[in-house]
């Protein structure tokens, strides 16, 4: 299966030129859209929510990645293969926490390029078609080649790394790593943590464990980021002791 | 087929996710996407079309159908098979215009849970699997129970069920069940009926039998929510006397 | 293969309901979504958009395009068969520049109509069965006829487009027939061009050519329909020499 992530979002026709042209390469695969609203230029805050998202593919499965504002510049294509899943994208960060997350690791520099190589759509170009040959298990594309790693960045990203069409607000730390009754300041509050939104009173700020892992900030009945001004990228802090 | 209908919207990884444990799970099963906008949170005014939905689906069919305001607390995850069509979703009043509406009623409890099941997303852990198994004739997670019924309900809903991207307000009124020459009273104005935009002059409001059989507020070349300050959950009377 | 241009957006069940009857008459067609935020009811517009889309398309493909605001009138149905993929959509001038370009074609009426025809939704209830009997090779809906031709309209566009979700905002001009060093006149403003975003400083506006070959209008960092206040449909002009 083949697994498209992106920050293209579903306007204009990026996403449906990329499942043409994944279809008429390996029409056998199944192509599945798992989220085209990425942080949109920001490969740093689409790291951790790429690799909660590998929790969902299986071995064998390639995801396309395309988080990119270096398209067109000199920064290198790059496939993964981690845990047995091929990831396929740029080098710019975008795969650091799957990286450091996997046991098995393959990596390889994309060394083909297409005859028409557009100056602002790699995704159709040039990553869809490598995806499409790495599902039908042609290699030939890649040579091996160490990605570019970002050993400054933390394990779990205290930033709001997605805001929903709800207005709740993602962070990018994993909730099973936080202690049992941690509590988060984002935007100058501190926010207990709920099960779910039901367990607070409405109006009430609170986060609680998503269904992607993270702790996630909201608002009973309202919206978290309109009510705390959160944005993306705005700094979450965990305190763990008294305030 | 699988049929989709939520109140997830398009933004974030929901919709993906669903599909990619229905095609793990049922990989020969088709899965298309209905709507994912329908009304957030409100079962009562998604009931009606939910119903007219029906209408394209087919015996043998599953749809999965979640908005769900209760989902975390102790609502019942249900099964019903109408006139041979599998209708998989919460117990909560969703169902209750289509239920209404068949003739051909076998009722049932979802009694299987998943291992991990999130406090947020049981479209994705638990009504998805459901939905696979029964697609493939399996209902070994099904035990006969009645679903709960809500009496009170008119046939019709006389409120605002939709409002479009161009600003069409759908009333939850089937154009069949009103009289010919039928007015409609909406935000104070009363509306004539037309046979489509072009019959009145621009900027003028009306209704019309929109291509789902319900009865629409539009305005020609306008936005009827815009114009009439129309919202999800207004009210629509009929009219068909004098005024 | 089916591939669907329309102006139908993404709320709502119109894209969902138009691949439920696509996959019900021909299952084993794959039907994909090429753009779904055509120019809203303005084919001359959609025109130059749909023949870049063509580019992509091959012989033996279906391509379903709808931009029809003449919906429920006496507008034509139609079927093209251009350099051997089938084209089917309204008779307003949405076609006018894919005729044009065009080596080989054939044109026919559709002369079928279904047994319910909603006054609104003629993609769902006429052009997709159509389109799914084409794509299985059943031409028995379709009698010769010519299609209505707009022999004023330029064969470049010099209009805004689409405006996509950054702000960029295409033309209907074709870069690679713009001369080297072609400047463009938009919002008053003259605008050179650029190879792409990285070669302009921030926040300046420039043009470059996009990935389905359109000159784009851009802002390096920022939203160029916002910054010059550009809007779908307003008008572009080449300066060539001095000015």
């Amino acid at each position: 299966m083949i697994l498209l992530l992106t920050d293209f979002g579903l306007a204009g026709p990026y996403v449906g030129q990329m499942h043409l042209v994944l279809r008429r390469l390996a029409p056998e695969v199944p192509v599945l859209d798992l989220q085209h609203d990425l942080p949109a230029f920001r490969p740093d805050l689409a790291s951790p929510l790429l690799a909660a998202h590998l929790d969902f593919a299986q071995p064998g499965d390639v995801v396309v990645a395309v988080v990119d504002p270096g398209v067109g510049t000199e920064r290198r294509p790059l496939a993964l293969r981690l845990d047995g899943i091929w990831l396929v994208g740029p080098d710019n960060g975008l795969f650091e926490a799957a990286l450091r997350r996997a046991r098995a690791v393959e990596s390889y520099a994309i060394v083909w390029r297409p005859e028409r190589l557009s100056a602002s759509f790699h995704g159709r170009d040039l990553f869809a078609p490598v995806a499409a040959r790495l599902a039908r298990g042609d290699r030939s594309d890649l040579v091996p080649a160490e990605p570019t790693r970002f050993p400054d960045r933390p394990d779990d990203l205290p930033s709001i790394v997605h805001v929903d069409a709800y207005g709740n607000a993602w962070t990018g730390l994993r909730a099973a790593r936080l202690p049992i009754g941690a509590r988060l300041r984002a935007a100058g509050r501190i926010l207990e943590r709920a099960r779910t939104f039901g367990e607070v009173p409405p109006g009430t700020a609170f986060w609680y464990e998503n269904s992607s892992g993270f702790a996630e900030i909201a608002v009973n009945g309202g919206s978290a980021a309109a009510t705390l001004g959160l944005r993306l990228g705005d700094p979450v802090e965990r305190v763990d002791g008294d305030c």
